[in-house]
């Protein structure tokens, strides 16, 4: 068997079953944001890993080296976020062509660097080497109190489904890209572009819900609303339902549809990279929801239906969807 | 300016002076085996992180993909092994070919996990994406007491160099490997490969030296003797005096010297991917030192030539040394 067929969720479903975690330590492995360790009884450390590759996850012909940078350490400032945590310290393994600017490199890593010490830390170490390709891999290690730590796990019947922000411009900012290439042909407002040039985790949002509200749940969505519902689905052994009307599709996108292929509630289903949060919370707190002085769009509910998604649409019919979660291979 | 100009170790020193840490909590930032981070007054953690590149690092030609798997934990360790640590937990950062198969990606996993085991710990999380060769980024979390911490920056004038196990090995093998690439054309004794095919990392002999020793200063050997040395030259700003008689060459290569390009001091002099400890104790430890059931061999004192390597040779005669440190551009 190859690993198109394997799939990358298939690969890491056989990495679990077939080496379980060793150490007493690790209180949480392989299939959350972050792995979680047992520091201290009033202390969790949080460890998460991304890597990005040259071609495969970003185009150095719309992206400047700085936002390339910025881009590889939100990815991981996202999922401390998706978990309750903040990042202390982060580890950079970069691979890089003989051939290539040293200025490059430098912006690169001015960018990695601009956006950790926004969230107050910043690179202590890493590793270099040689590769046709740029690979840049971000290593973040975290803390979170017990209280505060968020799994994919904990969301039970009845919990109600939240998300942060607005959805569908990363989705639809990538395909305007591809399909324009160079930023001065482009035909419209180019701030539909910010989502997907310039993320911002989640991360201050996260401080003020975990210590707000009874979060029973949280994933940050970098494969897609439906994507990462299906995660926290699949973990809490449970099923949700979406109500059509109440998804916070952008603006920006809605207006510039006739330059895009699919309809903007597709975009807003479908869109990775968002680093917006996707949370449940005990039905009760839907009033201390309000008061948060964040954008939060209760979209959902969940059910005992386990692994299905529905949606509720604007004539109150009720339709099965498909996840459609980002897959490497 | 590119690359290949400004080199692996001046790209690392215009990150440190451009970008200097931000958070509090790192002790101790880049420029060192590992990153080390205050946890609590009792206790310091320890960042280290890893990469082997396909055709890079290593050749499918004659080693197995759990052999690659082993080599790249191998790394890690040895890192934390070099600060006086011992590893929690790591993680794992997969670039894959889409045709790759399944089986060969389980035999990488199982020697990266074998590895873990047998130190007590294992992967808890990481990332998996699509790339043209295979490339492994392992990233471990560790810890260390703090009277248990030791850095490249230690060493003074007067203390004694030491170091552990038999050097050469690891470079004449891959040598050898190279030359004659399947290993049933062999001339001689397989064994010589054993430090290069399946390196051990030297985390008891290091639990053992910070327990008993007064360490000034420790690195592991990846970029060969006098390569490592110069890195404690360079961060404890002082020379070393070699005694050529005393350096540990390994009695395989010596064996087969027919079969190879240059002296067998020149292996042991140059000799990466050893992994055996290179440290400095002072003066009075000797006796101490002598007690300890582990191969160790006392192969030099430190001066205040700063960064200055000289030998003396088995005629009394000084002569300096050129350090070869191994750079990937």
């Amino acid at each position: 068997m190859r690993l198109k067929d394997t799939g990358e969720f298939g690969l890491i479903q056989l990495f679990r079953k077939k080496f379980p975690s060793q150490n007493k330590k690790v209180v949480l492995g392989l299939g959350d944001d972050c792995a979680v360790i047992k520091a201290s009884p009033q202390k969790l450390l949080l460890l998460t890993t991304d890597s990005l590759m040259e071609k495969v996850h970003f185009d150095t012909s719309y992206l400047t080296w700085e936002q390339i940078g910025k881009k590889s350490m939100a990815a991981n400032i996202s999922d401390m976020a998706a978990m309750g945590g903040e990042p202390i310290s982060g580890l950079l393994s970069l691979g890089l062509p003989k051939r290539m600017e040293t200025d490059y490199v430098l912006k690169l890593y001015s960018g990695i660097n601009r956006m950790a010490k926004s969230f107050g830390f910043s690179i202590s170490g890493g590793d270099i080497f040689l590769s046709d390709k740029v690979v840049i891999t971000v290593s973040l290690l975290g803390e979170v109190k017990p209280s505060f730590l968020k799994k994919r796990s904990g969301a039970k019947e009845g919990d109600i489904l939240c998300v942060t922000g607005e959805l569908g411009e990363s989705f639809a900012g990538l395909e305007l890209l591809k399909k324009y290439r160079k930023l001065s042909r482009f035909p419209s407002d180019k701030k539909i572009l910010d989502k997907h040039l310039n993320p911002l985790p989640r991360l201050k949002e996260s401080r003020v819900l975990v210590k707000n509200l009874k979060v029973t749940s949280m994933i940050d969505i970098s494969d897609g609303l439906l994507g990462d519902l299906y995660h926290i689905l699949e973990e809490s052994k449970v099923g949700a339902v979406l109500f059509e009307e109440k998804i916070p599709i952008s603006k920006k996108i809605s207006k510039i549809s006739q330059h895009l292929k699919y309809s903007s509630l597709h975009y807003a289903l479908n869109s990775g990279e968002e680093y917006e949060l996707l949370f449940t919370i005990k039905k009760g707190n839907i009033e201390s929801l309000k008061r948060l002085k964040i954008r939060i769009s209760v979209i959902g509910e969940i059910t005992n239906r386990v692994k299905r998604i529905e949606m509720i649409d604007k004539n109150g019919k009720v339709k099965a969807l498909k996840k459609r979660g980002y897959e490497h291979f």
